[in-house]
């Protein structure tokens, strides 16, 4: 996910002080690992604009470089990481009688080391652009850039120094960083098809990369917790890394710091304080029964679910406030809901879905947790929803859910009542036909839908067609040169970002990183 | 002095460790103190293309400053300062849920901040210009600048920063660094001259910013110890802060680490090892001696006296084997002597002139030491460079001293010759009339030239117009706004830089310390 959506003017905020105390407590140990640059690479603009990688000799670390001024180094590492960079620079000649002063660029694609910053007019802001200018005032030694990176590609280049001397560099280090254990992660079957393995390497580092102090969204961008992507990791988490504790310190956050009503936030930030976002959304707010529900389905934890539940009810019935003029939820015009982007998406509908959806999961911890009175309340909640869904908002006569008041079809309204489960399987197969030939408009924008769409694949049995999407959609990145899997991917437009420019796009982005989940939940071959 | 002279290839260097752990022993500590800028100001161009503060609002700490992208807040300290910069950062709106992107500069002068760093085209290095770029990914907190700078102005700007939140600055502070203590200077007598208060104030302040963990030249540009600069500095230094440890411990330095052949360089590195530069200078050797007899005459420490003899002796025996025919130094195109900043400048007689000066002063340390065979020695050297400059380069005819083959004729050489005191007192005080009336063309390009001009005028009993000289020069800055002294001043351009741009120079620079030293020794009111 990424911000600026329906930000709360004066927002007012409780504690849970026992729930804060836990997130401390599950405070996770960060794991560490060097590693060099295998590559020096050469980059060359092409005629489409965009960037390639022209040339490549091996790099060894102990090999002293020459850095020439205005002359860029470009090095590529082995794969996608998050980490610290670090290198020794050395003094060709006399010593040091001026400062150094670098410029260092960090690229999780090479596009991000050749466009120029200044040329960034992007209406996200380009501070979260990994670039840097240093002066060196003490060569030889170590320089340590300042921050955090999220890179496969880095250039180094000398802006000036003095006449004098000239500047060597070895051993380019960076210095790994995630709360991810490598090791817990399963092999996959050896006689598993070698493009199924490649899809599962890319996401297992994807979601590795984003495993940090909490399950972060993007690590080059946004760099936190949203309560959607966090959702999506636990998933994987589960089939991979296998950390229950990080997952309950996240949920443990959210249900530590929330609006003053009680409505679970949709992201949360960790320094300089433990601090919910000022941001709401109706689908990440109900997300926290999801997060809960599918923790319980794998760790089967009854104490934990209990504790969160009176949190997760509370979402019910915050939602509620919203349902307007027959059991259907009110749409208006602000962004009061996620499902996707798309400037022209109406939501109404797959707000509805996901309604339902998260009643439904509501009811199973209803009953985990033995809460009668509340889950009578749920079961007929549930009955009104569909009910209301399936009477104002399918349209029998074009067979499709609409949504809005100016009736719009589109693939994420269907994908959301699919999940929901409303429909009986002959309409809803008939429904998952019809969009699987692409005969329905609005197509879904990023891979967090195309998740769920996947999703709603396997839960209608369609096995084939989803590992089909799967195939097509993430190994299309892979295809393009992909080693973690992108906030962002339009198959028909390279260059689609819906932040104005391609370099602010996260090219490792925790709501991409599913495929692992559905490969081995089900032992996809 | 700034560097890019006379570089010796493969330079190699011999070590003293007895020197060098004397090096280590006396390494001084540095004082710190807190402070605020005073005030806010703003700054404009005018039409001569320079700039100047246009208003000024007082500034208060604790008084929260919302910062307005690309719009930067300038800042003004009470007088020029060396240190560290912190300031605290809050969010104003929403939670930092981008990095923010800061550009800070630090200006000895008001151009610094006013000028576009892009726009510098001089010969020395950008590398120089103190001007930050930063990413702040935590607010609120505090944030450190991550270098040392030399700063009386300030300015801070927003480059980028997401649309959800603003940033609020209080606590700009300078924590400034010395090891000079500001308590040890006496004051001047209470009926001194205002003018003369300002401008010893102002040496006093200059030398206070340059003495670091050694004499350095300029805290902002260059920041280490050159021979020449130190000279000076002790002069000052045995007059005002007399710390007499830290001379000591850059005479040691020089005498640790020399050429192989045993002479001592031009400047020397303290950062990330004690290191001579690879620079050599006929006169920058010589006055190793001078220092010693300096130091000698405050302290009468003979013991470090006999210590450093040999290294002393030994520059005179080096500088010998450059004399030429008839006893007079070769000339060459290179920069192999300093004496002052000007391309056309011919060095020879100025070289000479310093030769027989240090001659003299080597001379009354060899009596100190009592080396009779080295005192003969000198004594000859003395008598036959003296006479080889009265018969070779006066010009009996102009009644000037004449330079190098095209028998130039500078101020430069002229005032070595007065120090070297060769010239009968008559026609001495005759060519210092023609020196005042401005008679004698190529006149002197730096204060440190300048300094030895006022030193000659005290040497031959000429105390008003030396004072004159003081007034116009050194006051001429003060009239210009300056609070340290300058490396550089021209009073007939205000532009002047032998670098290609006055944002480059030095504001604050050893070589210009000097006032102190004369009113203070001389008693001037």
């Amino acid at each position: 996910m990424a911000g600026y959506v329906n930000t709360i003017k004066d927002f007012k905020t409780k504690e849970n002080p026992e729930f804060l105390a836990k997130v401390k407590e599950l405070q996770p140990i960060l794991h560490h690992k060097n590693l060099s640059p295998v590559n020096r690479i050469e980059l060359k603009k092409t005629e489409d604009n965009s960037w390639l990688i022209h040339g490549r000799k091996g790099y060894m670390p102990e090999k002293k470089l020459v850095l020439q001024k205005d002359t860029p180094l470009c090095l590529e590492f082995p794969n996608h990481q998050v980490g610290y960079i670090r290198f020794f620079l050395d003094v060709v000649g006399s010593p040091l009688d001026a400062p150094v002063h670098l410029r260092i660029k960090l690229g999780e694609i090479v596009e991000e080391l050749g466009e120029d910053t200044k040329d960034y007019h992007g209406w996200l802001s380009s501070s979260w652009l990994q670039e840097e200018y240093l002066h060196v005032d003490v060569v030889p030694g170590w320089v340590e850039l300042p921050r955090r990176y999220a890179f496969r590609y880095l250039s180094l280049e000398i802006l000036n120094q003095s006449l004098k001397y000239q500047i060597g560099i070895t051993n380019i280090t960076g210095k790994t960083v995630t709360s991810a254990e490598e090791e817990a992660v399963e092999e996959l079957p050896a006689d598993a098809d070698p493009f199924i393995k490649e899809m599962d390497a890319a996401a297992v580092r994807t979601l590795r990369d984003c495993m940090q102090l909490v399950f972060e969204d993007g690590p080059k961008r946004d760099r936190r917790l949203w309560i959607g992507d966090l959702r999506l990791q636990a998933l994987v988490n589960y089939y991979t890394f296998r950390n229950m504790e990080l997952v309950k310190r996240c949920i443990y956050m959210f249900a530590g710091i929330t609006g003053a009503d009680g409505r679970v936030g949709a992201c949360f930030y960790i320094e300089p304080k433990l601090q919910v976002d000022d941001t709401v959304l109706f689908d990440y707010s109900l997300f926290f029964i999801s997060c809960l529900y599918d923790y319980y389905e794998v760790t089967k934890d009854k104490e934990f679910i209990a504790e969160l539940w009176p949190t997760a009810l509370r979402q019910i019935e915050l939602s509620k406030e919203r349902l307007g003029f027959g059991g259907i939820l009110k749409d208006s015009g602000d962004w009061w809901c996620f499902l996707d982007w798309g400037d022209n998406l109406n939501k109404q509908a797959g707000a509805q879905g996901v309604f339902i959806y998260t009643v439904k999961q509501a009811i199973g911890l209803a009953k985990i947790v033995e809460d009668e009175k509340a889950l009578e309340m749920l079961e007929e909640l549930c009955r009104q929803l569909t009910s209301s869904a399936l009477s104002r908002l399918w349209d029998g006569q074009q067979q499709v859910f609409v949504s809005g008041e100016m009736r719009q079809v589109s693939v994420v309204s269907q994908v959301w009542m699919l999940l929901a489960g409303i429909l009986e399987d002959g309409a809803a197969n008939k429904l998952i036909d019809r969009l699987l030939a692409g005969e329905i408009q609005l197509p879904l924008s990023t891979p967090y839908m195309y998740h769920y769409f996947v999703e709603a694949l396997f839960q209608y049995g369609r096995r084939e067609e989803a590992v089909k999407v799967m195939k097509e959609y993430w190994g299309g990145m892979l295809e393009k040169g992909a080693d973690t899997f992108w906030e962002l991917y339009n198959p028909a437009d390279d260059d689609f970002s819906p932040y104005g420019s391609k370099v602010i796009n996260s090219y490792c982005h925790a709501w991409s990183c599913t495929p692992s989940y559905f490969i081995r939940k089900y032992h996809l071959k």
